[in-house]
C-alpha cells in the first residue's frame, strides 16, 4: 500500500512545559497528513462540502506514544490507507523523526474517519470519484 | 466600571517547551472571561445566533506580557468593559496570579470586538436586549 | 471504583469549522479531569516535579467519539482509574453532555499515563505517598 | 527592509465554530514566520538555548483583523524587522491570503520581542552574532 508522507516542523505553539510535543498535537499532525493527502489525490475538503455536502469526521483513534518529539524537531508523518469501506476511511499513521540514515518512530496511530453530511453530520457514502481516486493511487 | 472576573488554571495544554504559558493562550482565557460575563448578563452565545443571527468577532487585540504564567498556576482573569458603541465593545482585561494578599497581573489587553451577522459576517447592532442588561450592570 | 468527574465548559478556543468541538480537543478535557483527580487526592503536578522529579506521561490512548459536542455546551469529564502497576496508571475516561435526567457520552476513552524522571524521561515508580492516596479514595 | 514570508495553510485545528481561524491562532503563523526567519539567518532556537542560554519572549502585540481567514486557505506570512535594540525586536508582521494578482491582507500585527535568559527568564542582549547575520540580511 502506497504510504503518503508529509513534513511537520515542531514549533512553541505544540510543545509544553515538559519540554516535548503535547500528547493532543500528535492528534493534529495526523490529520495534515490525511488532507494532504486529500489534497494529493485532487480533493480539496473545502470543495467537498460544496460539491458533495460532506466532511469528514474522526469516529475512533488508538494512538501509542512510543517516543517524545521535542521543539524544532524536523518531523515527517506517514499516512497509509489500510481500509476503506462504504463510509469508513482506516488509516494507519506514524510520527516520525528521520535521525541520518535511519527513522525514529515516535507516535504510531490508527485512526477511523467517516464520511458524513455537513449539516445533518450522518453518514454518507464516500463519493465514487473518491473511491475511484483511491484506487488509482494504490 | 464593574469588572467581572473569571478563574483560570494552566494546563499542560497551555504550556510550551519554555516552561510558562504560550503567547497566544492568553487570548484564550480573555475570550473565556468575556464568554462568561454574557453569561453572567443573561446571554448565551449558540442562542444569540438562533435568536439574533449575531455572532461576535475580535476585531483588534493589544497585549502586554508582564510576567510569565506557569504550570499549574490559578489564574484569575479581569474583565471590563470599558467602552460600548453600536457594533463595538471594548474590554479592558487582565490576566492575574493572586499571591497572598496581592495580585500580580501578568498580561493586560484590550480586546476590541463587533457584532457581526452570522452568516455574512457583515457588522449588525448589538442587540438592543444585550445592551440594556450591560447598561443594568454597570 | 470511585469516578472523579470535572465540568468542562465549550469555547470557542475547541471548536473547529465543522460547528464540534475538534477531535485532539477531547484529550485536552481529558488530562484536565485527570490533574484535578490528582488535586483532589492531594498532588500538585509542579510540585511532584521538585519533591520527587517526576511528571506523567502519556503513553497510550483509544478514543472513541460517539457525538459531536458543540459550542458552549456544558460536558462533564469522568475519570476512574482502572489499573494501578508500579510506573502505570490506566484511566478509563468518559466525556458526557448531561441532558435533563440523562447523560450522552460523547467521547469514550482509555488512557495509559506512566511515571516518568522529569529530565531523563525513563520510567519511575510512582510515588509511595500517591499509591497510598489512590488507595484510600478507592 | 526585506521582508520574509512564509506559507501557512488552514486545517480544521486552526478554525472554530463561527468558520473561521480563531483569533488566537494568528498567532501561531506569526510565531511561526519568525522561527523560520531565525532558520533562514542559519540560527536554530534549539541550539540557541544550549550555546547562548536564551530564549525569545514576546512582550507586546498589537493586532488588527481586518478579513477572516478560512479553512483550507493557502496563506502567507510576511514579518518583517523593524527596529532592533540591546534586548529587543520589533516585527511588522502581516497574515495574507493570495487572491489571483493581488493579496488581501487579512490581519496586520506588531510584535515586539525580548531576548531572555532561558532559565532565569531575565534580559539578555541579542547575541551578536544573531545581530550581524539580521545587519547583513538588511
Amino acid at each position: 500500500m502506497a504510504s503518503f508522507e508529509w513534513p511537520v516542523r515542531v514549533y512553541y505553539e505544540d510543545t509544553d512545559a515538559a519540554g516535548v510535543v503535547y500528547y493532543a498535537n500528535y492528534l493534529k499532525y495526523m490529520e495534515r497528513a490525511r488532507s494532504e493527502w486529500l489534497r494529493k489525490l485532487g480533493f480539496e475538503q473545502d470543495v467537498l462540502i460544496q460539491t458533495d455536502g460532506i466532511v469528514f469526521a474522526v469516529r475512533s483513534i488508538t494512538v501509542d506514544y512510543l517516543k517524545p518529539a521535542r521543539f524544532n524537531d524536523a518531523l515527517v508523518v506517514y499516512s497509509g490507507l489500510s481500509e476503506i469501506g462504504k463510509v469508513r476511511l482506516t488509516f494507519d499513521q506514524e510520527v516520525c523523526r528521520p535521525a541520518g540514515d535511519q527513522t525514529e518512530v515516535l507516535a504510531r496511530g490508527v485512526v477511523e474517519v467517516v464520511s458524513i453530511h455537513a449539516e445533518t453530520l450522518r453518514p454518507r457514502p464516500i463519493p465514487k470519484k473518491l473511491r475511484e481516486a483511491i484506487d488509482r493511487d494504490r
